[in-house]
């Protein structure tokens, strides 16, 4: 906490809203300076960045110890102090995250979207910068340097408010940030940890219209909820992937087993992780306990509707039975819920009910029943015949990525650089004029 | 007040509030069925809902009288009762308006995007319906079928909530629109009028999340800050436009008073309209009196800085001082605020500080001085030698638009037909996985 500014006492609750108004002020006038710099520019203190956190490392590490302390006093749970914890190669990875947006193509390069009016104006859509970005985000100090090195890449300045518990570890970071943007020219303000960890701060962020331009939850569920519900700021939803995949009667076996142990198993605590499995009454029989078989020897618990449960029971593989919690549940761990059911449209209303958004996808060789299932499931990403694990910035080719948006607005999927920033319309004319009036003249 | 599914009492709000959810989950639903439609489909869904409008001509009016008798008695003041008066030729306005969106290009037609990535993934980024969208809007009726024109165009539902003093109108006028879309083989529910006027009943619209997809307030800033304020789903904020007017000391004077005249007075109550002049005080002593006059001339009530004032007090022109409050001011009437300002910084600096981001313009032959304020003001559209008053759906080509946005994400100035859509991936492979373990198997 920086008690600087205010002497040794801690500030007020009402000091501190005052304080971070003000620098959410200075944010939004750095944002300006940052706006009018050329990609070259940006790239350079990409760079910068990234030599820094390396130089800074024992700092880093030292600020992590502390926030590591804390969180032994307070008891924080295994899995969380396991994401707060940084090590040599964490920092690295970070500053390897800032040196891959270097070469990424400038988010603000025109389009040459240009047209001209039967009037003579000349109309151009150009990319701007949003502006001000606010990031809330939880355990991983990593989000601290991959957030702010993407929104610098689009022209944009970064709030950072990460979790109480990283706290230490953020600020070091965003320090070691910051000397980067200033090695490169830019101001420091560009990149700011929220210096108070009070949650009641979270709100002056995301109601600060006109000083932020965007915010973005990166975390779990309730942060999410907490942040659409709360913001009066224009909010990027992203996250939570609720994904299914149906296996269709057309399916291909083997396909179908693999498709379904990788989106599972690969990385289950992701957003686009599966998370239940529908399979076609036809092949029920025939195909469930070979993929059944692989799910539980690679480690899934399995939940499955009365139908799934009789046919895995009788190839004698364990299943609990599913209750509605299940086909609502994000698990972000080894199960998997399982439910047979008609066809198509059957596969359908349960996505429609159940699902996020997220990653959908159909196993199928029938390319009619393939395509209408890709035409009617309403997500970021639909697959055919794929893991909805390569819902991901990198392997849709957009380099890194500040998280998968599961709203309409804006962006859907992956959040790249290109997916950052806004635009505007710049005209040129040579006096014209809309009125008869004002042309009588 | 549609009181028949509770019989003659009237609802307690409780009810109306589960009968309203009840009635956007039947939108959402219907939602899927207009995403299906083709564009064919929704072309002869607009051309039946004009023919409807001229058809129930006398019905509207009934209503609309009924609408103008209540204002009578509730004291409606003169120009609101104005905005709400329909006749015959306001009427086939609307359905020309309608008609005119059916030879619109489809904004869900494909737009190319697809690429392969190198492990044989094909991706392809579609266009796809919003699905419900919700306008809440003011005195006019024939937002009524403007805003459901678009959104049907565009593939989404539409929910619709008037003011109160339109009700009837508005109900008329949808009952007609939904005959319509039942003679083109569309659900009538894509287009439903909130059948009660509580105000309690906005808010849950607006907090209807999973069910409306985005909200859009049309009206004056009281309204706007409302939904923006209230929404929990995502909203596209239109409408503000404290637009200023840059008169550079390169500026050719018969283009700035030609300009400066028309932004003003060709149609003052609008959102693109100039509210505020800014002269470069190099030219102000020679320009500002021809100015002055041609604006007097025209009707208009300048209101001045001290240096505007004593130049055009000593030409004989009439004008008041102006007070801070004129420079925060959307008039959206015939009156002017002047201030002379040192040059393009100054000018910049006023504009970051009271413009709404809307429509900004500069008059100027100095190139290099009119790129500079191009690309530092922050807003919709920037202009150089031409009047605010292009910032339009159909001065900028695009056919009819919902209303000129002034946020940054999303969509930026016009929302027509092509911003009111979202996008999905489509990713078709050939049982590609992710992870190492699943493809050793």
């Amino acid at each position: 906490m920086d008690r600087s500014a205010f002497g040794e006492a801690e500030p007020s609750l009402e000091e501190k809203r005052e304080a971070l108004l003000a620098l959410l002020r200075e944010v939004k006038a750095t944002s300006a300076v940052l706006a009018r710099a050329d990609h070259a520019t940006r790239q350079r203190a990409l760079a910068a960045m990234a030599d820094a956190l390396e130089a800074d490392r024992d700092e880093i590490l030292a600020a992590n110890a502390e926030d590591l302390r804390l969180a032994e006093e307070t008891g924080l749970d295994a899995p969380r102090k396991e994401r707060l914890t940084l090590n040599p190669g964490r920092i690295r990875a970070m500053a390897d995250g800032l040196r891959a947006l270097v070469d990424l193509p400038d988010p603000l390069a025109p389009r040459g979207e240009m047209w001209t009016r039967p009037n003579g104006l000349l109309i151009e859509r150009v990319p701007v910068p949003l502006g001000v970005i606010a990031i809330i985000y939880e355990s991983r100090p990593n989000v601290t340097a991959d957030a702010a090195g993407l929104a610098i890449k689009s022209g944009s300045a970064v709030v950072l408010r990460g979790g109480r518990e990283a706290h230490h570890s953020n600020a070091a970071i965003a320090a070691s940030l910051q000397k980067g943007l200033r090695a490169a020219g830019l101001p420091e303000k560009t990149a700011v940890v929220v210096p108070w960890t009070d949650r009641e701060l979270v709100e002056v962020v995301l109601t600060a219209r006109g000083l932020v331009d965007l915010a973005i939850p990166r975390g779990g569920h309730g942060l999410i909820q907490y942040v659409v519900r709360t913001a009066q700021v224009p909010t990027l939803e992203t996250g939570v992937g609720n994904n299914h995949l149906f296996v269709d009667r057309s399916a291909d076996f083997a396909k179908a087993t693999r498709i379904v142990v990788d989106a599972k198993t690969d990385r289950p605590a992701v957003c686009n992780a599966l998370e239940t499995l529908l399979v076609h009454r036809e092949i029920a029989e025939a195909w469930l306990p070979e993929a059944g078989r692989a799910l539980v020897d690679a480690g899934v618990e399995l939940r499955g509707c009365p139908e799934s449960v009789r046919i895995l029971r009788a190839h004698g593989i364990p299943v609990r039975e599913a209750t509605e919690e299940d086909w609502e549940t994000e698990y972000l761990d080894l199960i998997l819920a399982v439910r047979v059911v008609g066809g198509l449209d059957e596969a359908l209303a349960h996505i429609a009910r159940y699902g996020t958004g997220h990653s959908e996808a159909i196993v199928a060789e029938d390319r009619e029943t393939a395509e209408a299932f890709l035409a009617a499931v309403d997500a970021a990403a639909v697959y055919h015949n794929a893991s909805t694990r390569f819902t991901d910035g990198g392997e849709f080719g957009f380099g890194a990525e500040m998280g998968i948006s599961t709203q309409k607005l804006h962006a859907r999927g992956p959040v790249g650089p290109r997916e950052l920033v806004s635009y505007k319309y710049v005209v040129r004319g040579n006096g014209q004029v809309r009125g008869f009036r004002a042309q009588d003249r």
